[in-house]
């Protein structure tokens, strides 16, 4: 497989050219939240901003009190209806992220606007996975071990186990779907037509072992998508960054929007040739 | 036409006298908000604030829970009714951010005040910027192509290929309404009397180009109204010192709030002739 | 008048003894707040803090929902009556910061406390002022030229061109209570038995003019007298250490929470002889 | 007694492989809150994410508005019943915290989760101290003087002035319940079996003498128990770090969140050595 080394990485950062506006450099649509989880789908939102998204807009169940960042945009929802999330403008979504028991119908509504995708969390589901397949629209998929092993009907330990054969088996199972299967190293894998693509992460540590750097990672892919990156290049860029970033600031005791605030610098530290 | 310099810039500043007080350094008045962009009055404020001004009232739909600065002070409005604004202390004011449909009461109730004021945003429409050249009262208007286009009747393309030819329609459109459109340069233009004045902003980068930062810049126009400065030199000291501050904090993934707290630094570095 | 110089003030620096605990080390009350001023008593709760206090109770009416410090303790109240503040326990209290006009109750129902108080903003009333030497309660008054010409029913254009003689005024008409003229510079009087002291304070400067600057001061004085300084030297120290603080932060566009926070390091370096 | 040295308190530290993930280094639930004290369970959940938990879940009366961090879990509750903890996953507790008169029914709730568990602030009453002995569930118990004294039955001063006394007299009255009494220094013991564990804390200092250290500090101690750590062992680090930390960072005016924000730091300096 690939070890994403800083040159390649660089390689892919998306440029930004002099007359770049909010509306160019890439818009993003977050759906999540729940009671429970009221910080989830802000920390997916934290991590689109400080990975260069122009425009934040945030869907989440209206009777919950989002702690937003100033710069994002609410889309409070009654319910996740079909047409819940018209007129909506984004380039790419995230969905999943504290969404628990509603994570169905988002990921449903979200699938309606044909959007390249992060499922993650909660819409790691057999179903909705596989919905995205059937439409052919594209998306990454951000499992854990748990999640992965729910996907595949099999054992987080066994994931864990072979990370290798189970980001092939995910990705074989979902194809043409970018399979980030998180881990300590985090294995990509994406069955693009015939062959089989393998990407091994070389960034991040123990220290990100912590709730909320998963939602923050998939703010950070959407927003790579929705700056134009196709979701293979987005995925590998992303997982990179985040670890970058968590190498950067990572002790234990990191907060998740530490991470996701590091990552401006960890970019610029890329750009410039800093990192090796 | 000018090219705006530091020198130029730093000699604008305006003083702070020994006896300074909160009533009498520039007290801003910011109008806006609106369920989905409960952010942009926010940043607006906060952008006043760390330009200088004494005092900052925001006013809003009282439905509306605002993250306001501890600084600020709060006008939360049943409606924007003629009288809504009765008794709010200001020298100039900023209207439009994040007003959304709202946008057009809210610049009729700031323009029956007769504060020098910012339009931006959803108050950058043909009439309410007519009705303030019909008053006489002094205005800047805070337009990106897209909102220039809707403004001339055009199209935003259009615009951002011949930004001095868009500004300088705007201006002749609006005669003693300072023309600020955004973009990468920043273009300015005045029909004072008889002469079109133009300025073309030399600060500022593509890592700006994110949700919020004209929110902010228009809080910063409005605070340096406030301070004393004729429209047409604060709009150009305002740009000058918002680009200023997102030079030296730019990276991509700032958030706008970032740029609004770095404006002091900027601004003392600029008037120690720090700047270049 | 005295001159406040460092090693004066240093001198009066209280003490921490090995075995202090949250609850010798002074506790403030802070009585204020209403719908357009909800920031203010937050800035004082915090002024408080950050000069020493080991508990802060924030008393207010109980509709307003106030961004306090984690470390506040939080007492909503239904109406400012006579028994609405039974039950707390504070050494010292500062009242009246964004009171408005629940100022006047706000105020009688902390006399009833007979606490060293801070009357601050809302709260300086002839008549509350007076009932504070009538009864005997240690009283710290902190009024602005407006204010103090409010208390001597005169002009603020006079109180700042003369604030030696309106200090002196206000000293002679409330005997025994402590005057803190703010301006530039803030003139401290107080009429102690026969004859009638003044002080001078030597920190601060015009970026601290702007709003919220003086809720902290109040803050900051009633945590001193908390800590058992007596009245005179708690707001000489106070007025001193605020000053400080903002000579060592101050900038335009300088934020009053701001100002609290740079207290704790301009306090230190007043005790380690570092400020000449 | 054993005096808490770097080296000793270094070895204790949970070490955290490289396939750890959030499930796996500690999931930790506080409880706590009411009307009048938001910010204690807050403190505490910082406390527990900032020594390194994976997972930190809030329970609290759900009409509460807790200014939680982002990447806490929500477990609102109508009220402290006998199910209300049912379903939460964590392998260590805190309660008491800013419970006030809620604390007896909000020990009982966490008790029935049998996990070792830290009892604080109102939870310091002898009847349930009692109960996690009588049911043989390992439990922590954290007073200062005056709740020491209300568990023994005696006067906060002759706590304060005999500490060791005290905390035998603790010890031997909750069997193998560690007992930390907090004062200058903190001292703990722990009757294990027939003797009598000592340790006295070598970190700390007056400046810490404010409201919510104490809450941080349970939190700390609960994470470090999630994390695998006995009761004797998570206590001492605990309170050795939480001083370490706040000797790295204190200065009278500290809040108690900037304590649990250092603690990664004072970590990460332990465990390099660099602590003496």
């Amino acid at each position: 497989p690939e070890l994403l080394t800083p040159r390649a990485m660089a390689a892919l950062l998306p440029g930004r050219p002099g007359d770049a506006h909010k509306g160019s450099v890439g818009r993003v649509l977050v759906a999540g939240g729940h009671a429970a989880y009221t910080g989830a789908p802000v920390l997916a939102a934290l991590g689109a901003h400080r990975a260069g998204a122009g425009l934040v807009t945030v869907a989440y169940p209206a009777e919950l009190r989002l702690n937003l960042p100033l710069e994002s945009v609410r889309h409070p929802l009654e319910s996740w209806s079909a047409g819940a999330l018209a007129g909506v403008r984004a380039e790419a979504a995230a969905v999943g992220m504290g969404a628990g028991p509603l994570a169905h119908a988002a990921a449903e509504a979200v699938l309606a606007l044909r959007l390249p995708t992060v499922l993650d969390a909660d819409a790691l589901r057999p179903e909705l996975v596989q919905a995205y397949v059937r439409e052919g629209v594209p998306a990454v998929i951000t499992p854990h071990p748990g999640e992965a092993a729910r996907l595949l009907g099999g054992e987080a330990g066994a994931v864990a186990a072979e990370p290798l054969e189970a980001a092939r088996a995910l990705a074989e199972r979902f194809p043409k779907v970018v399979v980030v299967l998180k881990g300590g190293p985090t294995v990509l894998a994406w069955k693009a037509g015939e062959g089989l693509e393998f990407a091994v992460n070389t960034t991040g540590n123990p220290a990100m072992a912590s709730g909320g750097t998963g939602d923050v990672l998939a703010g950070v892919v959407a927003a790579l998508m929705a700056a134009g990156l196709p979701p293979w290049d987005a995925a590998r860029l992303g997982v990179y960054l985040h670890g970058l970033s968590g190498d950067r600031r990572g002790r234990v005791g990191l907060l998740a929007h530490e991470l996701a605030d590091a990552l401006p610098e960890a970019r610029a530290a890329l750009e410039r040739g800093e990192v090796r």
